[in-house]
């Protein structure tokens, strides 16, 4: 049986995340809360589940929940969508970049992502048949190089891929590059997926620059966000997709034969959850507090710390390490980090088609301190 | 914007429903349940959220219900099934079917499928790059020809897509059909993917002849089956594809990359509610009881009845009707019996390519039995 997939093999994060259960090590690897949600959240799952809400929602989603999502990203960033053809409810963020990938990606078109990237942006790519164009964000800083995505660009070029809050480095695109990136799309007709699941999660007082913010770019863009990373329930796996109309139908007309429809009791919880702003809007105040207190611990260690203007993910690079360690593949140093010091984290390499090795980690910072205040006892052995 | 999709609408269930609720019709359309499931379903996925599972699963299903889905699978279909590498559990049936496909079909494959069929099949196939080849069922009694199956294979053919109990005609295939199957496809390296989701509801004391039942089709078949069909709850999108492991390997590739994981409370709690095999056990009484009940008060009327051998759908012949209802194409009959005397059915043309007119519509019965005398009231008017 000949492979569509030849390269992937299972993903980082499950790889990790077994090997962290195994060894009983303090998972940081893969990203998810270890603290539980909103207990109102689940009551609001209870009642509609209770109220009857079990059989099939409409395919695009719950009206209400889209009516809640285009009035908030309205209120955010002052783009207004139609709920109606504007606004589709996903089954996570993974499935809503598929989806957007396999709509308007045709056989031979190329698709630019920067790297490092999430590691399903190329397998997505390759499955709509599209060829993958890599395009390194700047080492060490990791902020987009124009001059680099401007050369990428061809006649071929389909859609570009970009992701803020960034994943893995927690970089977050300024207005400047923002505006950057709309004049230099402005002449083409490269469409846009952004990929903003960590939306809720800019530090520092900065504004998220969502593409919704920026009309050249929102009128060519699928803009992606997740429930699940916003109200700590990553298992729910329900997200969504704003796009122009004409872009939304196309989107749909995949969506539908893919998963057709999202669980409905969890999309009416969300719709009713959603009437109370308070838990987005103190989502970066609750985070950066975790942050701080993570690199705090960190700066007492022999990591050395990479910015962390977003997500919930902290870099740090291992150069100044012992040896042997500081001389490890990522990866290698990852496993031996969750067996020998018992801290789980995630190779950067992971996030290059090409491995790239810069002797950068990652780590998930969305958990209990008590879990960040063991992880940082355990590190400081190092 | 080209197309990926060109030919593709809105699906025809989606827009059924949403013409019966705008004119107050009884929804037969659209297949899904009109009564709640056991509130011990409820309240198991309570638990499950209140004990704290609300983060990702493990991508390829939560360990005991993909334990209690193989012990289902041998107990009644004789065949053991690994639970670690031949369970996967997926977000609905639809995700199971598109998954598989991108899997295995390579651009410029043959994937045959028998008409009439579910929507999704084709756009699914197209998705891949795959080749559609369509090969009809034997009109009127919709089983399947096997020198016309035999006829479409070529060297080119990956797979073969059956459906038994099969939407929309309720045909369910037999033991011999099964075993010309499997000779059929014995000197062949054609893949099955057999969707099963209505496995419970075969009817008169027949069992479901899944291909789980016979090893030369089960060594090469991807076979899917739905949770929501079985306990009434269509909206949790919850379903699974159980497969020899060197095929689920190459599905679980594309999966971790499309939803990546299914909810968590739903699958914890369809794996403790599985301990009671109950529910599915009584669920061909349950429906045939409705079948018989609809099937009855239909034979007082001028539709003709087709046979209703398994699912929850009931297909009759329209040209026994007045001029000039039974003159109209199939869709149009299927809107103005919504407008006009207020039931909703679904045009079996949508379940062809060509769009191909038998004069046949299909009823869905999973109603309460006030609503299928109800919407047998109005259609005595006929
Ligand atoms: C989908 S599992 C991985 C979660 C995540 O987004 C990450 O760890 O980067
Ligand atoms: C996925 S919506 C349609 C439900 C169904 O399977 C049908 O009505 O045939």
């Amino acid at each position: 049986l000949a492979s569509r997939l030849p390269q992937v093999g299972t993903t980082i994060f499950t790889v990790m995340s077994a090997l962290a259960s195994e060894h009983g090590a303090v998972n940081l690897g893969q990203g998810f809360p270890d603290f539980g949600c909103d207990p109102a959240l689940l009551d609001a799952v209870d009642a509609a589940m209770r109220a009857g809400h079990n059989q099939y929602p409409p395919m695009t989603g719950v009206p209400a929940l889209r009516q809640a999502v285009a009035d908030k990203v309205e209120k955010l960033y002052g783009r207004r969508y139609d709920a109606n053809t504007e606004v589709t409810v996903t089954a996570g963020a993974t499935q809503a970049i598929l989806t957007a990938i396999l709509a308007v990606v045709h056989p031979g078109d190329e698709v630019i992502v920067l790297e490092p990237c999430y590691d399903s942006y190329v397998p997505n790519i390759e499955l709509a048949g599209g060829r993958v164009v890599r395009v390194p964000l700047t080492p060490g800083s990791f902020r987009p190089d124009f001059d680099k995505i401007a050369a990428a660009i061809t006649p071929r070029t389909r859609a570009l891929l970009i992701n803020s809050p960034h994943n893995p480095s927690g970089m977050c695109w300024t207005e400047a590059e923002m505006r950057a990136l709309d004049a230099l799309l402005a002449p083409t007709d490269v469409l846009l997926i952004s990929d903003e699941v960590y939306e809720h999660m800019v530090f520092d007082g900065l504004p998220h620059q969502s593409a919704a913010r920026y009309p050249g770019l929102a009128a060519r863009a699928f803009i992606v966000s997740s429930f699940g990373k916003t109200y700590h329930v990553t298992g729910w796996k329900v997200g969504t997709v704003v796009a122009p109309a004409p872009l939304m139908a196309e989107f749909r007309k995949v969506h539908q034969f893919n998963v057709f429809t999202v669980n409905t009791p969890m999309q009416h919880a969300l719709a009713a959850y959603m009437a109370n702003p308070a838990p987005y809007l103190d989502l970066p105040a609750f985070y950066q507090r975790k942050r701080d207190l993570f690199r705090e611990g960190l700066a007492a260690t022999r990591f050395r710390l990479l910015p962390g203007e977003g997500t919930y993910f902290q870099c740090v690079d291992i150069s100044a390490l012992a040896v042997p360690e500081r001389d490890l593949p990522e990866a290698d140093f990852c496993r031996w980090l969750t067996q020998e010091i018992g801290v789980a984290a995630i190779p950067l390499s992971a996030f290059y088609g090409d491995g790239f090795d810069q002797k950068v980690v990652r780590f998930c910072f969305a958990k209990k301190d008590e879990t960040l205040v063991e992880a940082l006892k355990r590190l400081s052995r190092l």
